[in-house]
């Protein structure tokens, strides 16, 4: 008995019903703490229900067509029956075309291909227009009724089709004698066979161009009386599926992707050992900032604020240099442009001969090749990216900028800005350093370091000259700090006594103190976060732009 | 005012102190549940008490050492003090040759080495043996008393270092007349100079050489009349920061280093994304098994079980093939050899053109590059396993055997295991299909599909000539299950069907099943864990020899 059989009601095309109610009870519960908030989400819900409904009468008129007259050309078009999809055929001995690989080289071939049909538009009743997408890439596909091989139905047919379905399209590639402006590629597909893989529900929560649009492009057409729609990062990411098709965010998460790949492959080319440490703990993982609580089969615990403690913990192993790429958890209620409560930490350790210039030489070296990779790897990305969202390329020096704490402090008093010279700096100092820095260096990626050792964790090692400062670093992209690092205190005496000068419970650090007692070597490292170097590399403006699902304060959902 | 003039204590030699009690009462509560395992904790306490005391006045005697009579060389031996260890000197210029570097070809050169005291033995007061250890290599190292160099002082300094410490020392390679047993560079340092880094404390919870011996030299022992020491699984891993100095260790985290960087290296070659999903999520990730639950910001949340919603969504996203390396948390009470309750799990998504056949095809070439590349550049770190831990390398084809479920059942059914053939695998029924596939086709690593659609997640793919079984697989090496992988339901309305014939309430996977209907392509994809690929490619018995810190019902620490 065949599937298809024995589940009579999907057999064959899907039959279409109205979507379930979105859960938009549990994103109103979500933003109660903020007003403004409250109120554009009602208005979405709202927007919503209009949307579903227009949807329930869009999709019983679809459902109309499949009821149409005889055709005997009807095997070139339609929607694929789920039993097809099931892997029913194993060999498939057709060879795909990818969208990007249409040029004209292949003019008059017959080709296959599966994209998404991104634009729909009939011409009367004898044509149709369909631009189909595929990793970024997109070509336009012509529908004409023609005797013999396709058929009015199959035009209607294709012109009913929803946007963002999944079509295998069959034809012949031909090269108009004019450019063609809405496509990426300057071929055209005169269509054979038209087959819907999967429907899109008819309208979208948001609609791809929408998302892709530009603040400028907004700008210029209201300027002209237009009035477009703008998608806000709330709805972005309440429809993250649709909004992640954009050409800008195709760029960023390959970007990010990238990042990663350059900040292991270098690590590895230096004798770095990737590990893997624990997120859920016993305890705070460093005191200070909050934790999400949990219970740990009846114990108390916590998820990691950082892997300080086993990546040292690993160093005192006898590793020698480790890093990890894991997600990193902070309770904090911070509503900021630059904080997640989870994100992406990007986290090294390693011992040192005799100074913590030389974890430096590594931030340097590392992010020099980063930024230069990416240059290099990601042109079409960071292109797509900064047509939505423009920015000028990074300015960085083929060997980082270091200045001292004291020296920033200085630059600053100079141009008129009194800060505390044992305090921390803030968000606005700290950008107002990162203007004056570029204006007399030239470069918008520099590291400050020997911080007072007051604003450092305890675990910092001060300096051997003046225990008001320390040997610690931060790292700043365009006046934002991305990294933090430090040689750490690798003498457990010490630690002890450091611990209890920060007002630290010695016994809650037990076993971190213990690691140092079996003998450990000078060591020092250093943390960054991913979305936070995606962010300040395309001068973003937001990092919930460089995370795939963000969290924050107020979002734990999609 | 220097560092070390401001904080007295401290200054100079740090002063020993008794370390403060180790927080065995913690220990103690998480073992409540198992009777035999809080016996065996019991007397690690006591023995732990004696050896803390027995340290005490060790440590007071060592102390006593330094107030030496009066040496004019004295210069050349002795504590480095805080402040010098605090990047006093940041120009280092002399040059640190490596001791796997000390090779016959150095003879006769001055070198720097900086390693820790793996063994010291005095001979006479004038002559003293260390080994010095750095990064798994070893070199012996000679103290010898003479005239104008080394002093009877030094000699008497360099046997009283306890193990593990770390030490600088400077001294004249030679090489000796007889092969050099106990260490692994056929050298010897003539020693000129030693300084103390880093203080091990003198008698350390394990050492080194019992936790390094494998049960053959232990049975040996045995039946020639000696009792060594074993080092049970517990105490490992309570004292994990020594336990992970032994070369197996060594090796077994290098070799999960490269198991995920082949991985990585591989999808990134076949145009596969690098995604970060996150792990804090709203309701369960997929029902069924065990969750870790948590507060978020007030609202109801768990620890995600698999990205498996995040990755689907990224492949609706657009992303076209997507992998993720990252924490999965499983709260189950599995008390077994190869389960976590936090481990890493390595997971693929892709659109498939036609069949899930697709997938396979990766898990194929993936792990044959895998295996292959692990045999190819990590011997070493194999054979370093295998010397404790003896094992048979992986028998694995070049390409990848295929059976199906059923043809399993009927192997298992000729040999005589009557099993239900719509049910699951049982570890014993699996580890007896394993051994007779070994038997018949000569290989230890075989893809098993066409599972039973009644023991898969719902949003398992069926069959389509056969809805008792899906387009599901289970992979596994010597008998045990790695990987589990199958196509997908990527069409809502069919998805919501079957997750209301498994039970499941629709309602509470919404944005599950939501994010399909807005144009989903085909799609498959697989989970592995990385501890247990480390596991079952060394032939290891146990889960918590390839965590670094392991989760279980009973620890949460270190």
């Amino acid at each position: 008995m065949s599937f298809a059989e024995s589940q009579s009601p999907s057999s064959g095309a899907v039959p279409e019903q109205p979507p379930p109610p979105h859960n938009q009870q549990e994103e109103e519960d979500e933003s109660s703490k903020s007003q403004s908030k409250k109120a554009a989400k009602k208005e979405a819900a709202k927007q919503e229900k209009l949307r579903r409904r227009q949807e329930a009468s869009l999709a019983s008129a679809a459902q109309s067509l499949s009821v149409e007259e005889d055709d005997p050309l009807s095997s070139n078009y339609g929607d694929v029956p789920l039993s097809e999809l099931q892997s029913k055929v194993a060999a498939d001995v057709r060879e795909w075309t990818e969208v990007g690989a249409l040029t004209e080289g292949l003019s008059e071939r017959y080709v296959l291909v599966r994209g998404r049909a991104q634009a729909i538009r009939a011409v009367g009743k004898n044509m149709a227009f369909l631009v189909v997408r595929e990793k970024g890439f997109t070509v336009q596909c012509v529908v004409t009724a023609q005797p013999d091989t396709v058929s009015r139905q199959m035009v209607k047919y294709a012109a009913g089709l929803s946007r963002e379905s999944i079509v295998d399209i069959e034809g012949v590639v031909s090269v108009p004698t004019v450019p063609i402006k809405g496509a990426t590629q300057q071929v055209e597909v005169q269509v054979r066979k038209i087959l819907c893989v999967n429907k899109a529900m008819p309208t979208l929560p948001i609609n791809i161009e929408d998302a892709a649009r530009s603040e400028t492009e907004i700008e210029k057409a209201l300027q002209a009386g237009e009035q477009l729609v703008r998608v806000n990062q709330d709805t972005r990411l309440n429809y993250r599926v649709l909004d992640m098709r954009t050409p800008a965010n195709q760029g960023i998460f390959r970007i990010q992707c990238q990042v990663g790949n350059v900040f292991r492959q270098f690590l590895l080319s230096k004798d770095f050992v990737e590990i893997h440490t624990p997120k859920l703990i016993a305890g705070s993982s460093e005191g200070g900032a909050a934790v999400f609580k949990l219970d740990y089969k009846g114990q108390a615990a916590c998820l990691a604020q950082s892997p300080q403690l086993h990546k040292q913990m690993a160093i005192c192993g006898d590793f020698g240099r480790v890093f990890e790429i894991g997600p990193v958890f902070r309770a904090e209620d911070s509503y900021t442009h630059r904080h997640l409560c989870e994100f992406t930490g990007l986290d090294i350790e390693m011992e040192i001969k005799k100074h913590y210039f030389e974890v430096m030489d590594v931030v340097d070296r590392l992010f020099v090749t980063m930024f230069d990779t990416l240059n290099k790897n990601c042109a079409k990305e960071l292109e797509a990216v900064g047509r939505q969202y423009p920015f000028e390329p990074l300015k960085y020096l083929r060997s980082t900028l270091r200045l001292t704490f004291e020296e920033g402090i200085q630059m600053l008093k100079e141009a008129g800005v009194e800060v505390d010279p044992l305090g921390d700096l803030n968000t606005e100092t700290e950008r107002k350093l990162g203007q004056l820095v570029l204006e007399k260096y030239g470069t918008e990626f520099y590291i400050l370091h020997r911080y007072p050792l007051a604003i450092r964790p305890f675990y910092t090692m001060p300096c051997y000259d003046n225990p008001a400062y320390s040997n610690s670093f931060d790292v700043f992209i365009r006046g934002e700090e991305i990294i933090s690092g430090a040689q750490r205190v690798h003498v457990p005496e010490f630690l002890v006594e450091r611990a209890q000068a920060c007002g630290i419970d010695v016994k809650t650090i037990s076993t971190y103190i213990d690691s140092f007692r079996y003998g450990a070597p000078p060591h020092g490292g250093f943390g960054v976060g991913l979305e936070r170097v995606v962010m300040l590399f395309c001068g973003l403006n937001n990092i919930r732009k460089t995370s795939l699902f963000p969290r924050d304060p107020l979002r734990i959902a999609p």
